[in-house]
């Protein structure tokens, strides 16, 4: 709890000063006014994290994230539960989505077993990915809480030090999730903490049809009605109803925001992790970048109640950390407009008239 | 015109073969249907342009092509027209907002002057710039026509030039544009070939107010009741109401067609010349790509009539290339999703039930 505390208290909002300063230099760049729009916007929010007029962007690492969910055993994924184990040996051997788009990025991808159901020691062993094993899969959260409230601070700690950890090598974060059933717990969160209806944050996830759409609306009602989580109280409501992965996120959100580093949130389980870290520490949101707008439909009530706006809207809904990574190289244009890009009176260029 | 008229004829549709090839592969990947939404669009329409299931975009160029408008002198614009010439060498000196963004896309920035007035010899004897002189800027489009049918048939030819000798070692084109007073001929543009109302189609262009916006409605209203351009002949449209830097830009974009190259579309005046490409050569448009969704009104109108949905939504509105640049990066994730990410065979991961 110690971490957690001391992590929390770390956090402070972006500066005010480097925002204007980076404002001013923007406004004077041989271009209409503000013609380069969002990513301008974005320029400004990289000054205010990182206190510089030359935010550095250049090492980046997608950490994604994986575990199992209990409530898988409901039937609400199209996938079986081994798919979450298989996929981390797939990040391993370089053939996942988050692979390809992480070279794209020219970023690293870190993974981390949260608590996958099976046995990942090999790849533990071999250094291979980072182990912060809390459990081997939550319990089913329609009897009950997911994990145990020391659980929660746990992945919350945990991913804190993955962040700490990298920290010294990493400019800026991408987050990303495996873990089949976590849309199911991502719903669940977003519920709980802005009091939306299941229904309208509850989407198909991995693909399921009608029926099954149906019947997960109602998974997700029964574990809000038996857990009643607190929505004010973030460790309860990752307790009662969230994910160990998701509970990594939120802590690695939190150690980006203490060490003053961006990190940009995926889709739509990686944004529950997001929520959990602004109920925790609201001025964490300020070192949040929102990637893209998921196919889920809950991902913009998310979104909304961050105060986020989207980068991209691709119709993505696969996670990993793949919107992150895609993300990646628009923060590095931010980065390089403001530092890059000649004023009018560098580059003597006449100004408008009038 | 023979130039002209071969290249056209060298254009054929997208492969449907290969098209369908990567569909295929594409379904097969570890990851739900189509999970990773418009990239995988983008991959098909990639392996359909190059004929490959491996579709190079490694060799990437920017072309900003620039020139002047006699419709400067009516007062449409913020800047002097001094400005374009400029801003050409801002571009050489690697201080545009074009060139940060080229960096972040590993993109080399090929500058054309395409008919800037003013004098460019040194930049042009120094070999850092092409030159495709047209003329010293348009005639005023409100008095007659912009510029000859001939001069029309030299841009063109000049663009397929620039893109045939970039062709050996670009893999993949962006268009890019500067020219004071170049919204308004492309707002005439898009106005002759979609028929729609010249105010519909007319934004504020470097920021005008208000009253400004008003007087350049008219203006591009005079100039269309005064040359009647032939929607039906793009020749006819780009000789009286286009520009030189935009019959380039269409050039460029019949030459990367013809040679089953993608072309990425920027901002209004790059895509106005790829509706006058459009206009000449319907199937040109299965090789364009569009970049993003401008904050000039018109732009969109643009896109439908192309039937083209942008990958971006950024508020930009600078040009030059800077939304093209920015979209090669989604270019390579959708081709390196294509060719880097494991199938479920391959990778042996569970399939979805029933």
């Amino acid at each position: 709890m110690d971490l957690l505390k001391t992590t929390i208290g770390q956090i402070v909002a972006q500066d005010s000063g480097f925002r204007d300063k980076a404002r001013t230099r923007l406004e004077q760049l041989t271009m209409p006014y503000w013609a380069l729009g969002r990513l301008m916007d974005l320029a400004v929010d990289l000054a205010g994290m990182t206190r510089s007029m030359n935010p550095k962007v250049e090492r980046r690492a997608v950490v994604t994230m994986a575990a199992d969910h209990g409530v898988a055993a409901e039937g609400v994924s199209r996938y079986p539960q081994e798919v979450t184990l298989q996929m981390v040996h797939n990040f391993v051997n370089g053939g996942a989505g988050i692979n390809a788009l992480a070279r794209v990025a020219n970023a690293r991808v870190v993974v981390v077993d949260m608590g996958v159901a099976g046995d990942l020691s090999e790849l533990s062993q071999a250094g291979r990915i980072i182990t912060k094993r809390v459990g081997s899969g939550t319990q089913n959260m329609i009897c009950g809480p997911a994990m145990t409230r020391e659980q929660a601070v746990r992945c919350l700690e945990a991913g804190i030090e993955v962040a700490f950890d990298l920290g010294a090598g990493t400019d800026i974060f991408g987050t990303g999730d495996m873990g089949i059933g976590n849309t199911t717990s991502a719903s669940a969160v977003v519920a709980a903490i802005t009091a939306k209806s299941v229904e309208t944050v509850t989407g198909r996830g991995t693909g399921i049809e009608n029926g099954q759409l149906h019947h997960k609306v109602e998974m997700i009602e029964k574990s809000l009605a038996v857990n009643k989580p607190d929505p004010d109280d973030g460790l309860d409501v990752l307790s009662k109803v969230g994910g160990f992965e998701i509970g990594g996120i939120a802590g690695l959100v939190l150690g980006a925001a203490a060490m003053r580093r961006p990190v940009i949130l995926d889709g739509f389980p990686a944004t529950a992790g997001a929520l959990i870290a602004r109920c925790l520490a609201p001025l964490s949101a300020d070192y949040m970048i929102a990637a893209h707008k998921s196919v889920e439909c809950g991902h913009q009530a998310m979104l909304a109640h961050l105060g986020k706006t989207p980068l991209l809207d691709l119709d993505l809904r696969l996670g990993e950390g793949t919107g992150a990574a895609l993300a990646m190289t628009l923060v590095e244009a931010a980065a390089r407009i403001l530092t890059e890009v000649a004023t009018f009176d560098e580059a003597a260029v006449s100004k408008a008239k009038g």
